[in-house]
């Protein structure tokens, strides 16, 4: 057994706020009893393998766990947890280490759940509209499992991640348009409180597309990050396929020609499902990186779903809009493999940007403001990031209001890091300023507690913590994370 | 100042449960500070007054309050919250009365919170689709307000509910199989904590659409019946008014035809706006009230909203689908005023009801259930009303799996009463048992909360109730309801 310093940080007994120093045989007893619990091969203290689920894809500092186990049922969840909240031992739940925000950093050491090896999918009731989800399901592989049943679950934040963990961060992407973000789509939760009781948000094995009973618990852990509970099963809405598919790119003249057209076909109504801003610097990236030949200029990548003549007619009203704008003709995307070509293009914004810099590392911003407040703020932030000399290509999810600046600094860079760190905040402060969120969907991890506290004033923040206390006495779900 | 039963009723602070009896003066120095706090005509203690305010639309029995008080802004409330906070008062907001499950009842006495004379609309903003609303604002006034405007709040409970009141009970109604309940329409809350703190759910001001910034509060306060605060302001999401709508009434041989027809509707993607169905006793007693005309059979009345192009192909892929169902032709509500008559006859059902048995008062059961549960439930409980020999029309929101059976009683025949009560009971675990929930969209109030802890179990009641008594730990926030 190899516990990375010893005693001085063993399973975050000894750190300087858990309260003491207690026994290296403690440590090593709880190791002992994991294996017990889970199984010799599912638990690790190799320093390769806690530094892997130390870090997401941010700059956030990679901050390993002590040990790493991968249980594989909700019993074993609650028996560790169980064990762990006799002990004080702090528990990091994670997914696909695909977060953005730092959130499964062990800021305080302790146990790591890695949650991948539990991945059923129980349960598809395709006349209901459901399906139930254990952790290690991603996003894909649902997707793919639910092929020939004619449904299919939309949110998608471009990586392949972890629906439990979309669930953990409220994420989104770029179908929330018009399908809503996880907050809208998850019906019932199973979670595993800090003490091993097992919560079903809704009721146990219950779903209903709604109710009225009681305090609404299922809201309360999208998009707790983990602090409050790990969630061990989610049950989801799903959604007819739609008969016809069509996407589409169109290029502007100028950022608030795109945003322009944007809101217009939000205030006209148009059903769109997906609509996607990328600046010039950011279609530059993409054709780069993608192979693609776009115009570098200011574009929207669109998509819509319907009847054959749902979509007719949504692309009519879509064209007018756009060329009362300025904007070009529209390049189609049809088929599914071309489809597949562009969104796969628009995911990948995350790698161009990455590409501009070989070598550095990546920090997305993520602020929503109220849709008719996008064109302002978006050349407001390109005129800062041109004054900053910072580099931070523009890729959103507009039809939400919602769009992020990918920063590519050099992590070894002292005064780029402090730039990079100013113009965010920045950012969060200019989006607050317009009624807006520091997060609409990355969640606030360790970096943007702060801004949180900011954005929701005393009063909010002083809630959230009562909430905290309430479900996680102890401070060990996470701890460090949201509030 | 006419306090009911002096010292021993007086204000909540004599009750066997409330810790003690405290001084007939302290009462009277209340209602002194609530006058000099909100003006001698905005507080009284008539009885009449009273018992006005201690009832909803339920066959709940009457429990008037001590006092009421009409406040008129958040900052009068925050002072009335502080006042009964430092005195162990109970407090129990009031909209409009027309709850169904004896949300109001001042089943430990107190003060009533008559929160109309607070009746303004704020902020506007109709590039952005949204509005702020204060708590005398009812349903129908919004719209009204919002006829120029191009937008509307769908949200439709029958009742002309205040919005604020609709919040707390997360109502929804007949057009949530296409805009949502509550729950999904509300964006931020201004809540007068129960010590007179104002909390902002999102950050005050802020409106997006939307946000990963920490514990969701918003979502906590909806539909928590007023035990946790008094919302005094409601941030609510606007939609695009359709360009096309037209209404639609259809008869079926059988209630299975009927419900399946829903059924395969939904299947099939239609984005219909209201799917109502009215079983043959339903109908004829809206024949009856209403003077219409429809054939004594089980009924859906339809409601398609959307493009002309798009609604005409809406009611093509209808029509097919209730004619393979052996539903008759259409019969058709095109005009607003037709369309007007339909629904009001539908949001009169309960009325039409009533009228079935005058002097009786009613009770509406409020299940929902995975949609594909709903023919077997319908006609289990059919058979169940006419085994127990109890009059109980049924009308629902059957897209959503919700409907509900208006139980008209005379509450002078005790065993109609037990019976009603059984049947109730019966219904609800019959609901359950097909992994619904016992309330759609009337609430727990008074007389469902032991079937919210089988509902929703142990944990779940633990957990209700430890968020309970962190946001109140006095009890003082509607006592008796939800937990």
């Amino acid at each position: 057994m190899l516990l990375l310093g010893g005693v001085q940080r063993a399973l975050g007994l000894c750190r300087p706020h858990s309260g003491g120093c207690r026994s290296y045989s403690v440590a090593v007893q709880l190791v002992d009893d994991l294996r017990a619990l889970v199984g010799e091969s599912n638990v690790s203290t190799a320093k390769v393998v806690r530094e892997q689920h130390g870090r997401d894809e941010s700059m956030h500092s990679c901050q390993p766990p002590d040990v790493v186990i991968w249980p594989q049922n909700v019993e074993q969840v609650s028996k560790v947890a169980e064990l762990c909240y006799a002990r004080s031992v702090p528990m990091i739940p994670f997914g696909t280490g695909t977060g953005l925000e730092g959130g499964v950093a062990a800021v305080r050491g302790g146990l790591c759940l890695n949650l991948t090896r539990m991945d059923r999918i129980l349960n598809l009731r395709t006349d209901d509209f459901y399906v139930t989800v254990e952790p290690g399901v991603t996003r894909k592989a649902l997707n793919s499992y639910l092929r020939d049943s004619g449904l299919w679950f939309p949110v998608d934040p471009g990586a392949d991640a972890s629906l439990c963990g979309m669930v953990a961060t409220s994420a989104s992407g770029t179908n929330a348009v018009r399908y809503g973000t996880m907050r809208e789509n998850v019906i019932n939760l199973e979670v595993v409180l800090p003490d091993g009781r097992v919560l079903n948000t809704a009721g146990k094995d219950r779903s209903f597309r709604k109710t009225s009973a009681g305090y609404n618990l299922t809201s309360l852990f999208v998009g707790a990050e983990g602090t409050l509970g790990i969630i061990t099963k989610a049950t989801l809405r799903l959604y007819g396929v739609p008969e016809a598919t069509i996407a589409a790119v169109c290029s502007f003249p100028s950022v608030q020609a795109a945003v322009d057209s944007t809101v217009q076909i939000l205030q006209c109504g148009i059903p769109i499902a997906r609509i996607e801003f990328l600046d010039d610097v950011m279609i530059d990236a993409c054709n780069k990186f993608s192979n693609l030949h776009y115009p570098t200029l200011p574009t929207l990548f669109l998509e819509f779903h319907g009847t054959e003549t749902g979509v007719k007619e949504q692309v009519q009203q879509t064209e007018l809009i756009t060329q009362i704008n300025g904007g070009s003709d529209f390049t189609w995307a049809q088929g599914q493999e071309e489809r597949n070509k562009l969104w796969t293009a628009r995911h990948n914004a995350w790698y161009s940007a990455l590409a501009l810099r070989p070598g550095c590392r990546g920090y997305s911003t993520d602020v929503c403001v109220p849709v008719s407040k996008l064109p302002q703020i978006i050349v407001d932030t390109k005129e800062d990031l041109l004054t900053s000399g910072l580099t931070g290509p523009i890729a959103g999810h507009v039809g939400d209001g919602n769009f992020h600046c990918i920063m590519v600094l050099d992590l070894n860079d002292q005064d780029e890091v402090r730039k990079v760190k100013e113009f965010t905040d920045r950012l969060a402060r200019r989006a607050m300023a317009m009624n807006g969120t520091c997060t609409g969907e990355h969640g606030i991890g360790i970096g943007k507690r702060r801004l949180l506290q900011e954005e929701v004033g005393d009063v909010g923040i002083t809630a959230m913590k009562q909430i905290k206390a309430t479900f996680d006495p102890k401070n060990l779900m996470n701890p460090g994370k949201v509030v």
